[in-house]
């Protein structure tokens, strides 16, 4: 469970960046010494991260809306134009993220993301990734807020590799945002939502038992035992970046949760 | 060492596609049954990969010229334009394809275009990864064709977990390609290039030692023993998705290297 940390600041656990004259966040085109972040960003109070660019900025159309902070003449200009690696919009205390697909792809923006609100002084973030997924004995549509993300041996657990020895880091996460997300999905009555824990493959073809991926070496009786298993287990749905976003919403303070 | 298969073939090594009426490679938002595959990708003989889509197209752009296909006029259409998971460009018999970033980004991709380029009949295929990476006391702008992928432990080698049982891939490269490529840099005479082992790591900032990362619980001084030990095996340069386009071209029959 992530504790949400009594002074709501979001932390960075690297003693060497106080001793760097500036700091480049590379794959935003985002720096300290080029940009005034506290400016840019000190009001950000939610971030919503997902794959898909296109989603990302429709996302941040939609919330303009339900803001009513809309400009119907404005464009929402992508922040990190000057990049193709991730898209980022902003409206009021709302920023969009794209992730791009996969944990090593999400964990390069994770890390870029937390310097961007340490540096830019933010406090009392909330963050929710708002993905696509795989449903485990679910009607299509049913969104799944996860309880805990866990591995393709269903442990909740991701392993890291730092300078060649395999780290384990924890996946839980925010358990009172979970259930807050249920009541207002419950309180709007629009869509069924469930809580369970939800699996992080490293692999879309065969990582998740698909049958119709370039190789795959087992039977459809197979894949339906794993499934079961994983169903069993308390898993109801599948994706590919929930673990790092548990771990580093965990380590770096970020009252967080995938609903996917 | 992936041998270039005798007869050429693009090989998928799945018993189920035989049996589907239709194959609908998701992420590319293209199929058998809405797209005549062989009409539009049939001839295609080299196919380069690279992360960034704005890469790619300036790549094909920049091959349109050498290989005098250029139409001044033309704009190159973006032939996954129904997706914004990853761009796709061609000219005559180049490919030219978007992969995001890390492992698991790559590994949908490949999925889906060894399937295109089986369903599309193409033979002789050489496939080669044009990526950005982090050098190894080489000078900044040194190539490096890769030799032999290795993971953080400096072990060449890829684990993929299926239906939860970690299995073990070999991640050699084809080695007359890369002795050629590094004879046609040498015949061009434009910049140094070199062969040797690539890293590949599941994350750009703990995973490459880097001292910048929102996390960092190493010293300097552990950062420079890593990196000497990893230059120490071979290790010329680190990226993010060597070891995945090892094994997929492996198992594929594709003539495949990196080249970062």
């Amino acid at each position: 469970m992530i504790d949400f940390l009594s002074d709501g600041t979001v932390y960075v656990h690297n003693p060497h960046l106080d001793g760097m004259k500036d700091d480049f966040l590379y794959h935003f085109n985002l720096g300290t010494s080029t940009h005034n972040l506290p400016a840019m960003f000190g009001d950000v109070k939610f971030v919503c991260v997902g794959g898909s660019p296109w989603r990302m900025k429709s996302f941040i159309e939609y919330i303009a809306g339900e803001l009513s902070l809309e400009d119907p003449k404005a464009e929402y200009p992508n922040i990190c134009a000057g990049t193709d690696r991730y898209a980022m919009y902003k409206i009021g205390p709302v920023l969009s993220v794209s992730h791009g697909i996969g944990i090593p792809s999400i964990a390069i923006m994770l890390h870029e993301l937390i310097k961007l609100l340490y540096h830019a002084r933010c406090t009392d973030v909330t963050i929710v990734r708002i993905g696509t997924s795989g449903g485990l004995g679910l009607e299509p549509g049913t969104v799944v807020v996860t309880k805990q993300s866990v591995d393709a041996t269903f442990l909740p657990r991701l392993e890291q590799v730092i300078l060649g020895n395999t780290v384990v880091r924890s996946t839980d996460l925010h358990q009172g945002l979970a259930e807050e997300l249920l009541q207002c999905s419950k309180d709007l009555g629009q869509f069924e939502t469930v809580i369970g824990n939800t699996m992080c493959t490293m692999d879309f073809y065969e990582g998740q038992a698909r049958l119709d991926g370039a190789f795959c070496s087992y039977t459809e009786k197979d894949k339906q035992d794993y499934l079961t298993k994983a169903y069993e287990s308390g898993v109801r749905n599948i994706e590919m970046e929930s673990s790092v976003f548990a771990a580093m919403c965990q380590l770096s303070g970020l009252k967080g949760t995938p609903l996917v």
